[in-house]
């Protein structure tokens, strides 16, 4: 079995691109196609609002899995990858936990590379039981990769990373996120004479985030396999293209899972600065765009309520056409080798 | 319905103790006896190893069920809250996560305060999911209060806080962790000249870690009740007494948990700083120096393996008179009003 990175070198060569559909399934976006066919109500208000919304958490997980299941059909033969989004699964308690698990695996059985996106942190056995439960396969959460958050140090990422290594899963771990907020620990700027900081670069304030940067690019330098990247990847957000390109001259050996594109504000201009000359080292996620592209205002014109699959697949493709002058040759059949 | 630390300072003060007791169950930790009378065979290794061991996650999460239940059963009319530790649950998959809502709703039940610690943190719509998901008695998960991750900045607080706020539930937010690689972020030093510093203390260097405290203090100054204390609090670990004096005096509004006392290292004098005069603003986690206390050196000589239960009860008991010192003088009957 191959490390991660190495299957996602690969799957990204096979497909010729690096878009990454987000699973973010939300109750009040679901398809109304989708709650008819399934002979569900709509349904009203959020999921745990209370007042007169049903709080059948059970029936709204099994819709999940619907949703998502009929996503992966469309998306399977398009993208290397999918990233469901843990949150809005757990929102509905261990039902949703037990749809987001079937979901991972039927992704992986049509042939995708899964990323879980659920933030985790913790420290030593603790951090060791979350990698356990979630890395691999095997593994009851079974995921390829993992998101994990950096604010408890690198002792803190070490459980994730032996684990990982172990079973030749993923982690991306949290640099320089999209959100505008981020910033105020990120950004901050370090003291020059601060006993514990990496060293700067020429003309380049040193911020938080460049120290994730630097233990991040290290661990996967000390893993890095043949396609040159190793098994700790970063989360770089797609709407500062200014420290993306920062981060990839700094982080030669880290694969970047780029957020913020589409909704959030990202275009594909700037998150061309996190790939490498090969087209690689960079998956885009796209979420909302393309799970709920059924309700955007260009693919409702075009696609009828109950062909709401047919905007899903639209708004893939049209992101696929997007990121193509960043993106590999596809590689016709077989496994392609990704230093080619 | 009060707000969360309205209820923890009244438990406090019922208690006339500060002690959290960690569920935090492992496979290869749990009595011998609990595991017979289960009729459960000796697990080999760790859940999810693999090899010899069994990988029943169904029956490992009943009896982490189990074994949390006698523990509740034991400390409920001792202590004022517990602290699940959602990974070890988690690690098991769905049934898992099923068991860890049973405990969390069978702690209530007997009249215990429960922080889930599940470290969670996201942006917008996806952090509001996990707090909905979460935070508050209704919800499925059930949790009176959660940690959260600050990473990612304000703007990935401020769903939690808004959630908690209408729920009279709590946060407890990072801020200064237990762990010895936790200063590779939290410790570094803030340039002055930072755009988004905030302002420094005399004679002390600004860390990263002092910008978290500065925005959890701001967010329980606004949602100040009686007692003094907001709804954000914040985890300081005991394993660094200086800084946890420094943060509370720099969060006056802030309740403080405290990990890393007993296993850890933390000593009762390590986290007195953490208490304000009444006895208020700390609560002090110990999990494996209590829960699996039958196994320590000084209760094993002392309690039968079948008695394991009250190797638990001493455990707690002593550590409850080692915090003596700085505890509040326990109120008979009633609920006692905090401010006194």
């Amino acid at each position: 079995m191959l490390p991660f990175f190495e299957q996602l070198a690969a799957a990204v060569a096979a497909r010729g691109n690096a878009v990454c559909v987000g699973l973010d399934p939300r109750a009040d976006h679901l398809p109304r196609a989708l709650l008819e066919s399934s002979g569900s109500l709509p349904l009203e208000g959020r999921a745990g609002e209370g007042g007169s919304a049903p709080k059948d958490f059970t029936t709204l997980a099994t819709l999940y899995g619907t949703f998502c299941r009929e996503i992966i059909d469309v998306v399977a033969e398009l993208v290397p990858v999918v990233k469901p989004q843990s949150a809005f699964f757990e929102e509905l308690g261990p039902p949703g936990v037990a749809a987001l698990v079937e979901v991972i695996r039927y992704a992986q059985d049509r042939g995708l590379l899964v990323i879980l996106d659920a933030k985790r942190n913790d420290i030593g056995s603790t951090a060791e039981a979350y990698a356990r439960g979630m890395l691999g396969r095997d593994s009851p959460w079974g995921a390829d990769a993992l998101t994990v958050s950096p604010y408890l140090g690198e002792d803190s990422l070490t459980p994730f990373v032996d684990v990982a290594r172990e079973r030749h899963a993923g982690l991306f771990v949290l640099v320089k996120t999209s959100n505008p907020g981020g910033g105020l620990l990120q950004d901050l700027e370090v003291a020059t004479n601060s006993e514990r900081a990496g060293a700067s670069r020429p003309g380049l304030p040193r911020r938080v985030y460049n120290q994730a940067a630097d233990l991040v690019e290290r661990l996967s330098t000390e893993t890095a396999g043949p396609s040159g990247y190793g098994l700790a990847g970063a989360v770089c957000g797609a709407t500062y293209p200014q420290q993306l390109a920062e981060l990839r001259a700094a982080m030669p050996h880290t694969w970047f899972l780029i957020p913020g594109y589409g909704s959030q504000g990202g275009a594909a201009a700037d998150v061309a600065p996190g790939f490498d000359e090969r087209g690689f080292g960079a998956v885009v996620n796209n979420s909302r765009g393309i799970i709920f592209a059924h309700a955007r205002k260009e693919y409702a014109e075009w696609f009828a309520p109950d062909h709401w699959q047919d905007a899903v697949a639209a708004a893939t493709k049209q992101m696929i056409a997007d990121l193509s002058p960043f993106s590999p040759r596809r590689v016709a059949g077989g496994t392609p080798h990704p230093s080619q």
